[in-house]
């Protein structure tokens, strides 16, 4: 096993522990609910949000445990995300991670309803963690930042001009643009928020930064090429299935080797912008380089 | 026009020009989330619970000028419920507020998107106005408050068990789970908020959560009655929908005589929880009266 995978298994099972904490198998009520919850956001996943909360916070020398409430929220909307995107009237996938898609097991409205819960379990989780925090102003800024990169500006907004872009064939700045929104901002907003949990001055914030929207690109260009290449055992999902939506994707636009050298460019640029950091930053480094390899290595 | 009335209008048009600046008419992207948004948003409605925030806050002797944010989050949040409770794998409802449900107008997709997008801007303005607040903890609790009502535990929860039970005849204790929960909890969080921004101490949120919860449940069996008996030129929602859908009410139960006696016993001990409180607390005592005479009197 490579550093970065035991260092992804080990922070995994923070996470997923932490999450499963928030929905207890056994609840009052109303148990289907619960367990439509359940299914969807314990049901493996990567969990490359969370890890970059934690492993940005541990990179600019914070104490990770205290960013895991908002690596739990960021996977919380995530997964809301993932079951509303699924549902027959957005992409009607029926598959993901490997399994029957939320609204497949539990019918339309649970998985509506099962999305609207972790969203807004997501907020209540803020606040809770934010309410005992000593140092308020970051807490609000990293909900903030966490809201503002769901919401209109950010994923939804993304969601709906993707949706607003299928069937037709967009320009490559449509594409940059769906793409930047949809999952560049979620991914940029765990790097952020576990730099500003960590008490990251503005000096470290910058780079970050751009560390953040590299690797937020990059990560969507992956995940369009494995589409188009991989086998649906690698990807979880039925195969091409963007292909099928015709969905706006960087291959489709301007073709799977040129999708591929952007990807690199991405991982270049997202390993200058950590130089001035030490070896702390290191599975920062190791995820980028992961993230590209994925999808661009033979 | 009567004081309540005078009150009312003054008090919906602060709320309807706070929430129109939310969600500018020409915002830069993505313009068709916007307007679905906006139809719903700035499409008329009672604005019930805003104007409970700020007439709480105002009966505490707060400056409800500091409540606005948190009646427009509510208000938020009330109206992407409505939105994902009429599509058509919910209650499959066409009209509300008089007028044809979202996603008659904008499809399912956008539909499911403009709730996700109210939801989560909801928080975002909490969020900023809460990073402006000079009393922090203040805000975190008013904010927790409103998360908790609206997730899992409250207004999610209690319309998952709603769906749950239509179709069969429920106990009245299950009916009186779902309106607390599905009703009740946001209405409660909508009086408790207002309290809490305007500064009331534990004497004084005692009876205002007594308060809460009385006309929470009494504005939902009012609507369980009107859904019952009035045409729908009052309702503004298909007539007798309830009971189309074999939905868990008050008067399916327990039959109409005893729904408009058990309002009219809330309606008591809300004015009784209220006895401790001066003049300023008049428009909550004629919104609670207002509430049930809607449904009660001939």
């Amino acid at each position: 096993m490579s550093a970065l995978e035991a260092y992804m298994r080990r922070q995994r099972e923070r996470i997923d522990a932490a999450l499963a904490e928030y929905f207890p198998v056994d609840p009052p009520h109303p148990h289907r609910l619960f367990e439509a919850v359940r299914y969807s956001l314990l049901g493996g996943g990567k969990r490359i949000r969370p890890i970059l909360v934690l492993a940005t916070c541990e990179a600019v020398g914070g104490d990770s445990q205290r960013a895991l409430p908002y690596a739990c929220a960021i996977e919380m909307i995530h997964t809301y995300s993932l079951i509303h995107d699924d549902l027959p009237a957005m992409d009607d996938d029926t598959m993901r991670r490997g399994r029957r898609t939320n609204h497949v097991v539990f019918g339309d409205a649970l998985a509506i309803l099962s999305g609207d819960a972790l969203l807004t379990e997501a907020f209540t989780v803020l606040a809770q963690s934010a309410a005992s925090d000593p140092e308020p102003a970051r807490a609000w800024r990293a909900t903030r930042e966490i809201a503002e990169a769901a919401g209109v500006r950010g994923m939804v907004g993304g969601q709906a001009a993707d949706i607003a872009a299928q069937g037709v064939t967009p320009a490559l700045a449509m594409v940059e643009y769906i793409h930047v929104r949809k999952t560049g901002a979620m991914l940029l907003a765990a790097v952020r928020v576990g730099a500003t949990i960590g008490g990251a001055d503005e000096a470290s914030l910058r780079p970050l930064t751009r560390y953040g929207e590299c690797i937020g690109l990059a990560f969507q260009i992956a995940d369009d090429i494995l589409d188009a290449e991989a086998p649906s055992a690698v990807t979880g999902k039925a195969e091409g299935r963007d292909t099928q939506l015709h969905k706006a994707t960087f291959p489709a636009v301007i073709g799977l080797p040129a999708a591929k050298q952007r990807a690199r460019e991405l991982l270049e640029q997202a390993l200058a912008a950590l130089r001035g950091f030490d070896a702390r930053a290191e599975p920062l480094r190791d995820l980028a380089r992961w993230v590209v390899a994925r999808a661009c290595e033979p």
